[in-house]
């Protein structure tokens, strides 16, 4: 075998033209699914003002717009939504595998091992493109809320709801959660929320969902990807976090000594900072509002801590330093609305899946696997010592 | 809300360094694990070219190595092959599971979904670190063969077979797989392949794997990333898709018109070419070779057209063109050996494990998440039309 008598002087020539480490900087591809501007703090999904659609959209028409590119027509989104309708319900396998699991597994790998199984009964014979694509990624969508809902239920000893088809997709959650209709005001807010986390650019999640379809791996596994990459602390896990946080630190008035120790430990403060907004996040702004009209006398105290952290934030950092994100408001909506703690990221992936379908299929287009180099720092020319004189 | 008095002018402003579709080109992080000399194709793992390896070191001392970044003593190679063998065992909740999947499930995608099930009894408890990490991985090293061999008992109704503690880790597979003690021989070179596929730098399902590690998402959400990302057919399926266009064909003197009727149609010849690779891929080399040694009688022909392919391609591309990868001889082995050809890709995942293990490892010692940008190539100031006037 000639590699033997190859030199391996060469193999520490570099074979990259522009190195970041974690890929900061650095445009993987183009789409026309959202933007951020984050020095001025604003995001656009397909041209239109995030703040303008969680105003007069609903999550169902949003996804669409997201997926298919254009606002749909009546008749086309009484179509899409009659086709999540038509996944939402649960069988009677399904709950069987979610009655079978451990109670204490945590939702969101509840959330990825269900969209895993989902693939099983297709075996082989998924043929990449748009429409098994699109066809695997409403039921994904259909059955996601589902799932979270009759998790919860059957970890508290309660027999899962089935779907109201009456009802918008928040509400129906919120119904299959609860066991009782929603308020309007109820699903509506919950609803903003779906609207507001359903899409933003290449996040960790969105790019791990692309590096996975890249190879040309179906929606299934992409979707997993994507799930399992949220579940991170410093992605959609912070929202969990923000509150377990928050009430670690108990009050206002120690708000400064954890930050103090915090930052001098070099912890991460959670739902603080992003890697694109230099500016105040546009959801941030939104939610806080909501949090601050939603939050009753139970919440109180951890609200107002909340509050005191940012000014702490901002005293620190200065103005143009660093802000609350999307998650750091958010956790208090959910909280009012009665969803655990623990599901908090779940709610996350529920609305991201929409920004995941339709980067999917937008890529596919123009497909290329994506395969970044590492830069070598090992040894080379080292000598294989057999085990004996080791 | 302010953010509808801020002109969205600004928002065509691109915010990226370096484009490149698909990362060709790009260093994303430092790795000291392997390196690919894709001009004059050497691949070297921590030093130690891969033929070296193959000939004369085991793949579980090839995975210590990897992971634990030197060559195990006799002492830290028996702990290490006991810790695999403690969980290579399925207890009778895993049995379950697999015999409730349905049988035509893909094994990737069983892989897949019991990795994710693996996650569930952590619950919420999973300490980002190396300990944990490091558990969790060895876990999954120690399970997934026994996962597939008794998935593929389970579909052909047979009772799966448990492991034999005092075989290797590829001749336990081959047991649990067939029933039958294996020859020296075959264990052997099941052996060799799993080195040669145990580690390939940044390729894709590695990627993927990091790109959920980086958010602190735990191990098996980031080896599940892996196992998905490797399905796809421009990825490890294609070890899968090699054999199944090689039946397709049927014979040598179909290949010409059967290769010109696929490049008119731009369609990818399975096992040709790599993004890394300008020469030909050294396991590529080692594997026609045991290829070659073992094809039987039985698939004479098939190895033919193989050969027949590969002239073809040389003469169309000239010697410095397109060169067969990986893929394209190491289905003719593990046919030799007696595997099904769908779980050929779940033998190239279960011995990547040790790669995806040992980046994770690597990675989080200097974590940054990965956040690439998109170029935003959509429309801007796009009005929010209600639906009432669509």
């Amino acid at each position: 075998m000639d590699y033997k008598n190859k030199k391996i002087k060469g193999v520490l020539k570099q074979d990259y033209q522009f190195f970041s480490h974690g890929l900061e900087g650095v445009a993987a591809f183009e789409t026309s699914i959202s933007y951020i501007d984050g020095k001025d703090g604003i995001l656009i999904y397909r041209g239109i003002p995030i703040g303008e659609l969680a105003e007069r959209s609903t999550y169902e028409e949003t996804a669409y717009f997201l997926i298919y590119g254009s606002l749909p027509t009546k008749a086309e989104l009484k179509k899409f939504s009659n086709d999540l309708e038509n996944h939402i319900s649960l069988d009677t396998e399904d709950i069987k595998w979610l009655k079978d699991f451990p109670v204490a597994a945590h939702p969101m790998d509840v959330l990825n091992t269900c969209v895993s199984l989902m693939s099983l009964s297709e075996g082989g014979d998924y043929e990449i493109g748009r429409e098994s694509d699109l066809k695997a990624g409403i039921q994904i969508m259909g059955k996601m809320p589902s799932i979270i809902a009759a998790f919860d239920r059957i970890r508290k000893g309660k027999e899962p709801i089935p779907p109201d088809n009456k009802l918008s997709y928040a509400a129906n959650f919120l119904w299959m959660l609860n066991g009782e209709k929603p308020k309007e005001k109820e699903a509506r807010i919950l609803d903003l929320c779906l609207i507001l986390h359903a899409e933003h650019g290449v996040c960790a999640s969105t790019f791990a969902t692309l590096v996975t379809s890249s190879t040309m791996a179906d929606v299934y596994s992409s979707i997993v990807s994507g799930i399992g990459t949220l579940k991170g602390y410093l992605h959609g896990g912070a929202n969990e976090q923000v509150i377990r946080m928050l009430e670690r630190i108990g009050a206002p008035e120690n708000v400064e000594k954890y930050l103090n120790e915090a930052t001098k430990k070099k912890e991460k403060i959670m739902g603080f900072g992003h890697r694109v907004y230099k500016a105040l996040d546009p959801r941030a702004r939104i939610l806080k509002n909501y949090a601050r009209d939603l939050t009753g006398k139970r919440d109180e105290v951890l609200f107002k801590t909340a509050l005191k952290i940012e000014k702490f934030m901002e005293k620190k950092f200065g103005p143009k330093g660093i802000y609350p994100n999307v998650d750091f408001y958010s956790g208090f909506v959910y909280k009012a609305l009665g969803i655990p703690t623990d599901m908090f990221t779940s709610i996350f992936a529920i609305a991201r899946s929409a920004g995941w379908i339709a980067h999917i299929l937008e890529y596919r287009e123009s497909s290329r696997i994506f395969r970044p180099r590492g830069i070598y720092s090992g040894p080379v020319n080292v000598k294989y010592i057999p085990i004996k004189a080791r």
